[in-house]
């Protein structure tokens, strides 16, 4: 069984974005074992679309297409895939109440074009879209599976996860089950070769590591005839490969550092407060991504400016100018400043020199210092990031978390 | 003129890696107005390989390939091109020095599958690798042009620049020149249905639309033999566009709607501050997306609790009891409370319910009150959105920026 994916949008032949669902998809398919020989991009065009699905068609069992789905008049996937495998086209009544339902609550006016999104393949399975407007589908036809997903990463990824791996699974003979195990503070190649032997010696789970921003994860799939059947398979070497990255997992199947660190504050009663310099606000916002985070979150304050430092926060003036305003000095009267001006048993200070700009011999840029401040003392770190702006902020807040998980929250302080 | 992407290599198939170097090449093209109607990925597999060459050369004028020149036994790329287009391969001495230096360099031993590196198709242009070991080449054959440019992303863009393109200039006819119409507070469809006649009575320039999250633009690209003549092509397009789409348009060829905020409060010498609810810092995290933003952003408070709403931002107790925390009333005095809390002529309040839970029928999930506080006067807004928590707060930090932008910076205010 094999499948083949064509990405359909003029933007990424033009370089404007990158073609990630290819990756995301790709994944996927991986893991239920089914092959991917071939990925297309093509644009929006009608003829050179048709192109690709008939050659899709001439050599993959399954075919998966992104984007092209909207409602505007260079969206044109359904209508070529519709042709080329001979099916019509009708209107969804419930797709059509859902984007009537969505226009109407966010009160603008459902423009006539808006309907063309209803339209779907006569007999298809619809992909209710829970994260935009247009519906995905799929439908078998002249012994082939077809597949179509919406553009936007957004939308397209969980529709795949959510939508098109079950419908996939009987197509992929047996049943397939991951375990992602989350970690902090290894880079994936030292991850890779603390796992390498034991990856090398494994067929059945299979073991690969994977690389996101400033962290990374080990996924351990197993397949078998039963959920249960690869749930038995799974245990044990979810448990070797955990124990082989010891204190630097840290969770199994979770969705983030920052979802581990509020159950963590929230079974020990534990409350948050954050003070944020060079991330400006990104540590907070990481924060109340999580819903029901304000069981444990009071709030922020990005001190951007040192009148906000010293007025908000009671960061001393002498502090500021004996150490300046990025030094362990400051961090440290950061966190124990809002911990105090909220009221939180935790507290985080950050400053650092985020760049492109800014930076000293003695202060490069990239450089941030990290302080929690938790039962009247801090607990202070200096990292280096030369990756750049975005980097080292997001590095910045990912290590105050990581942090808070081993020296608040980690089992044997308590 | 155009060009046909075809990358090499099984580890995208997997999905471990994104295949970036198309999207680098894309837009390398796409500034020499070279069109690109395919891009296509393919593993480390010769008969296939080979399938899409045949099919590039059939439909190109130009196939680029990335991947597959290394060392191991399965980087095919060289061999096959060379088979499919009649040329013979020969050992090129100058490629095969520089290899032997390299490995001289970090005293590593060049074990011997390093020369296969250096065969070369007889008589090509050889693209020297001062970025890694494998060099890259470009040959013309049966009419077409092909070009061989090595994976590493570090290796294959700076090869691509430096090399590639000024291989390819005397063959790129014309240019090509685009401009971004910037928009928010318009949906793709709305603002597609506006531009529909002009869209399809257009063909140089072209015009088309594109969303982002929480905002959308329209591309107006036009092709002429220089780029002065493309900018005439394109500059009364452009106008008719913007004049079309009016206040929504928030900038043209601008980064983002934090990027023209923060260049309007620097040139009218105004400070920010704001105070986040549901949003939670983001709003904050994409002010201070911007390097410089220390010359207008003061900094933020995210009061979570009602507690650091009263006791930092000074909202009213009474306010909270008798309108609640979500409400126009506590907007406006949060607004009003940071401005006057961290000293800035420009405050933002940001009250709402992100979700998932938390709705009622008289507020349901996905209501924010957004409030700029100015001149001692609250703006504030009501919105709705129904898209889940990500968005309902991406949503109202573009629409604070965007209010700061219409009723603060907008020319015809000072």
């Amino acid at each position: 069984m094999n499948a083949e994916l064509i990405a359909v949008g003029t933007e990424i032949l033009l370089g404007d974005i990158v073609n990630t669902d290819a990756q995301v998809i790709s994944q996927g398919l991986s893991e239920l074992g089914i092959d991917v020989f071939y990925q297309t991009v093509v644009g929006d065009n009608p003829e050179r679309l048709e192109r690709v699905i008939r050659e899709a068609a001439d050599r993959a069992d399954i075919i998966i297409t992104t984007g092209g789905l909207g409602p505007t008049l260079d969206d044109l996937t359904k209508e070529t895939l519709a042709r080329v495998f001979g099916k019509e086209m009708e209107l969804d009544g419930s797709s059509l109440e859902r984007i009537r339902t969505f226009f109407d609550r966010i009160g603008r006016e459902m423009t006539p074009n808006n309907e063309k999104q209803a339209w779907l393949p006569k007999g298809c399975t619809v992909f209710v879209n829970e994260w935009g407007t247009a519906p995905g589908c799929a439908f078998e036809a002249n012994g082939k599976h077809v597949i179509m997903l919406p553009g936007p990463p957004r939308e397209c990824e969980p529709m795949f996860r959510q939508c098109a791996m079950p419908y996939l699974y009987p197509l992929a003979g047996g049943c397939i089950v991951s375990r992602n195990i989350r970690v902090f503070g290894l880079g994936e190649s030292a991850m890779e070769s603390r796992l390498h032997d034991l990856m090398e010696s494994m067929h059945n789970p299979t073991i690969a590591p994977y690389a996101k921003v400033s962290e990374c994860f080990a996924r351990v799939t197993a397949k078998a005839d039963s959920t249960e059947a690869a749930e038995a398979l799974l245990a044990p070497v979810v448990d070797q490969v955990a124990a082989m990255l010891g204190e630097d997992v840290y969770g199994i199947d979770v969705d983030s550092l920052e979802q581990v660190v509020g159950d963590g504050l929230r079974a020990r009663g534990l409350t948050l407060a954050v003070a944020e310099s060079c991330t400006g606000g990104l540590l907070s916002k990481r924060i109340t991504d999580v819903a029901g985070c304000s069981d444990y979150y009071l709030g922020g304050v990005c001190s951007y400016s040192n009148a906000v430092k010293r007025n908000v926060l009671g960061v001393r003036a002498e502090t500021l100018e004996q150490y300046g305003a990025v030094s362990q000095e400051t961090a440290e009267e950061m966190a124990a400043g809002v911990a105090h001006a909220l009221g939180s048993d935790v507290g985080v200070g950050i400053t650092g020199i985020a760049g492109p700009g800014g930076g000293t011999d003695e202060k490069p840029t990239g450089l941030v210092y990290i302080s929690i401040f938790f039962n009247g003392e801090c607990n202070t770190r200096r990292t280096v990031n030369t990756f750049g702006r975005d980097r080292v902020r997001n590095q910045a807040a990912s290590t105050a978390l990581d942090m808070i998980r081993r020296y608040i929250l980690s089992e044997n302080l308590h």
